[in-house]
């Protein structure tokens, strides 16, 4: 039996679409048993009678505001602090918050703990391509700052990832820097290559550009936690403001457009979620002890059902013990 | 009279686009001069004949292959290199070029020459937003590495060309991070926040986040050359990505969905000209003694024609001069 221990109480929609992604979840996944901490007057109501599934009550929550390391230590009894310490403690398998980021990395690294001989944990997540196969990139702003050799170790991660849980026989492995050629970038990105070049167990294929990201360059896209934060950003607020721009364009265009884009309507919901990467998930930190996931604040239940789909995928492969066993051998080298 | 350097042979589409772009041009504003280097025996037959125009023949020309920097120093003939020259000689007042954006780069250092008191000269293009009002940015790529002094410099060069060329009273300037708070980010951002913020002649609005950018969250947005690179790309792959989807949407739809885009076609149409930033000209690298502006390889007369006109209004409100002053100002302060 896999147990996930879920922050009831994280997200925009909390708990109404963490609870509703859960009874879904328990339905279709007999080897789940889920552990739910928060409010048992608001989480009761909502929830479907399951015996693998139970409340673990508590009034205390991290909110957005909070101060996210300030908030991990004061806050001994919010369901977000809870659940990672019955990850810590053995009683529950993974942890999964759709609230406050900061504050979720922060249980991830105090609580939690990373694994030994990886220095940096990072955020990764799946996100889309044109073919729908889509790529992993990390790190994603767990850290303002990293070095080369977090790069190589992300690499590695990463690509245990692609492997284990997204089924990608040998994960194409890309260094995201300005410009494709080896001499390419700054100090860190000239290091960076070499420790991946180096290395004949990564299936590395050299400098990536981000232009070339959603055309599927690669599997797994590896660059520090300041320009991946600042990549992922922009791929949110550019396709936002695209489709804005087109609901803009129909909405002044004439009586012909409004038909046009009546018609295509269907076409176009399938294009919004094609881009809607939750269904991959939601961003898992890599290089702690369990899988630890967060979800998009502005989850709803379909999103909460996939990401815990993926936290079992992840169980299921085994992937914590792999990266441990790896991170040993490489140590020993 | 101002007087246009352009290397007529730069550009995938050259030196037919760069010469109808010219054609245009010389039609439109009657204070334009215009010195074309290249191929005469390939220009001549596209010109329009003006006695603002002259060619200055050459053969040799750099190509998309050729390594920047050498390129630069050996091919003492080529189109971009005798175009630069006549810059730096006092023969024409600004350089232009659709071609190799590391040689034109490297032109402008080595031969154009930097303003006094500016450490780096950066990259700068005026990005779409959903207003259509759009956003400078720099640096986008001129260098790998930047120090928080250099970001400083652009918010000062960035926000001269907002309020100067593109005519922004009080132009507000963003710094780029990951996360709005004061505290965020890396030594760098940290730095580059506490020397912008303590400028009380800049319109400093705080830290912005890449998700915004595109609904117009600052009229000048700065950070390192790495970042801008990674995010310029990241828009662009993104945009792109976005449109061919929705091409393949359609493609697979049935009737209703190929009728739909039919009827939509003109709009979409519209659409993708207003995330075409080419229309508000070409890359400016800011810093240097003239005005050197970089058009994107694949530039059709149109972006030709725009970007001469947006150089034609660098040299009328004399940036260049305003930007020496300023800078010999803050120097003796």
């Amino acid at each position: 039996m896999k147990r996930i221990a879920i922050d009831a109480m994280g997200g925009d929609n909390a708990p109404q679409a963490v609870i509703q992604g859960v009874n879904q979840a328990l339905k279709d996944f007999d080897d789940i048993e889920i552990q739910l901490y928060g409010d048992e007057a608001k989480i009761n109501p909502l929830l479907e009678m399951n015996n693998r599934v139970s409340i673990i009550h508590t009034e205390e929550k991290i909110t957005y505001d909070d101060e996210p390391a300030k908030a991990i230590r004061r806050k001994k009894d919010a369901s977000m602090v809870l659940a990672a310490k019955a990850v810590k403690d053995g009683q529950a398998d993974a942890l999964f918050s759709a609230g406050n980021t900061g504050a979720l990395l922060a249980a991830g690294f105090f609580i939690v703990g990373r694994i030994k001989n990886i220095d940096r944990p990072g955020l990764m997540s799946t996100l889309p391509t044109i073919d729908g196969k889509g790529f992993d990139m990390m790190d994603l702003g767990a850290n303002a700052e990293n070095t080369a050799h977090h790069l190589y170790q992300y690499a590695i991660m990463g690509s245990f990832y692609a492997q284990h849980v997204r089924g990608v026989a040998k994960p194409r492995i890309g260094l995201l820097n300005n410009g494709t050629e080896e001499s390419k970038g700054d100090p860190l990105r000239k290091e960076a290559f070499e420790l991946l070049a180096a290395d004949s167990n990564l299936n590395f294929i050299g400098n990536v550009e981000a232009r070339d990201l959603m055309s599927g360059v690669a599997d797994v896209v590896v660059t520090d936690g300041f320009t991946g934060n600042a990549v992922l950003k922009t791929m949110e607020g550019t396709a936002i403001g695209i489709m804005s721009q087109l609901k803009q364009t129909v909405l002044a265009g004439g009586f012909k457009a409004k038909l046009g884009a009546l018609l295509l309507k269907k076409d176009l919901k399938k294009l919004k979620s094609s881009l809607d990467y939750s269904d991959a998930g939601g961003a898992v930190l890599l290089g702690l002890k369990a899988p630890v996931v967060k979800a998009h604040g502005s989850s709803d239940a379909k999103a909460i059902y996939s990401t815990i789909r993926q936290i079992r995928s992840m169980l299921d492969s085994d992937l914590v013990e792999k990266s441990v066993q790896e991170f040993e051998r490489l140590k020993n080298d």
